[in-house]
């Protein structure tokens, strides 16, 4: 995924496996800062596991260094009670940041940081630089729907229609591409579904678009687009059952006839 | 007034009189582009005149420079009918920009451009990396108060609660600080006195201040703070008459006590 760098910041890719990222990897690196999603990597939609949270913490400790934790999907978690923040337990090396446009809305540009005190002053000096603050009348509502518990119950019962939902695709994943394999934590808003090896990204999601089905493919979220095998990234979070379960049916007949074109070709 | 500008661009200063920016300076500089309130300069109070204006598209158009014009007061024009945008005589020159920040509240956080085709694209691309978009519920509401009227209305009853206001601050400064000299034209929400040249502005604010009474000083705004006569700036948007009666009065024995203890000191 392109990222735009304030100038002077370089990023380095670190690898991630199933128990989130490489942290012996990134203690290679000359970095002094790392962005994570801990509670639910994205893309491939892993947790950081137990070990890979203290020695996350333990490389941020060592080099003064500072984790930026993205919570974006904290909310959303179907199988256990969500993970804790890193934030908690190294205050003085974790941003936190929080949004809503998960839980709420995208359009809303709200979001929230937990910040290190020493960067409190140079943090709001940047906020009001870049913008002067953001849209107070949507802060005050957010506040309000906090207040009054109206949060916590739009929480609980997104949270059952996204679990239906997840649990919906990965049904219709199973009947109609049966020889993907579904990746990460039974967590968020989408799921990454690993394809064989021959499938072509490219191929698929146009041949995909063409039906009315809009799928990203995992290569643009490569640090190196060609290292790994190809992937489709389902979100499922605005759409209705019966929608997703049509959405993988086109997306299988856009499959065959990928598969078709190169059959004829050869 | 301290600007934060994008590494890469240099500020330079430009000189402003009764008629605004002074253009024959603006040429002597290599700018490629050029910030200007023409329907109220912030803070002198003055408007653009016509033969600056005219001149001013002449220095753009002849360098292919940007004049970007920020019309932030424009609704407001008490003794004639508001001036028309440099906009509109040289759109392949100029950037126009709006905002809902005073004619309804800053706290909207919502503004608008109207920008030379040749630049969309990467003004669009900067506002996707810098923010991903404004607020869309307060963009919806606006559109809907533009359309349905409301904003007419709004601005039409503002424009008179507005117009009494400065009547009432404009006579309360010729009663309690006679001496002090109106500068600008009958417009926005502000007006800029200027005071005799003995007048210290930091002791004078800090005296308002101790009484209740916020007012900023004109050199905060010059770049050369220490280059012209002492001044204060005095906004007027959210006060009703009396408190603005109230805080010149206020002013006023501020001043005097701040005199006092300069002559004690002697």
């Amino acid at each position: 995924m392109p990222c735009h760098f304030a100038p002077g910041l370089k990023p380095f890719p670190v690898p991630v496996d199933q128990d989130g990222i490489r942290v012996e990897e990134l203690g290679r690196l000359a970095a002094q800062a790392v962005i994570v999603t801990p509670a639910h990597q994205y893309p491939t939609g892993v947790a950081l596991s137990p070990g890979r949270r203290a020695a996350l913490l333990e490389w941020a400790v060592r080099n003064n260094a500072i984790v930026t934790e993205d919570d974006y999907d904290a909310e959303y978690r179907y199988d256990r009670d969500p993970v804790g923040a890193l934030q908690g337990l190294a205050p003085d090396h974790v941003i936190y940041a929080g949004s809503a446009s998960k839980i709420l809305a995208p359009g809303l540009r709200l979001g929230w940081l937990l910040l290190p005190g020493h960067l409190t002053g140079a943090l709001s000096s940047e906020k009001t630089h870049a913008d002067l603050g953001s849209d107070v009348t949507a802060q005050l509502a957010l506040a309000n729907f906090i207040e009054t518990g109206e949060l916590d119950r739009h929480l609980r019962r997104t949270r059952r229609t996204y679990r239906a939902r997840r649990a919906a695709l990965i049904d219709a994943i199973h009947t109609h591409l049966p020889d993907a394999q579904i990746q990460g934590v039974a967590a968020g808003l989408h799921v990454l579904a690993i394809l064989p090896s021959e499938t072509s990204e490219t191929k698929l999601t146009a041949a995909a678009a063409a039906r009315g089905v809009s799928v990203h493919g995992l290569s643009r979220h490569r640090a190196n687009p060609t290292a790994g095998p190809p992937g489709l990234i389902l979100g499922y979070a605005n759409l209705p059952e019966p929608a997703i379960k049509r959405g993988i049916r086109e997306l299988a007949i856009a499959r065959k006839q990928t598969r078709a074109r190169v059959g004829r070709r050869r």
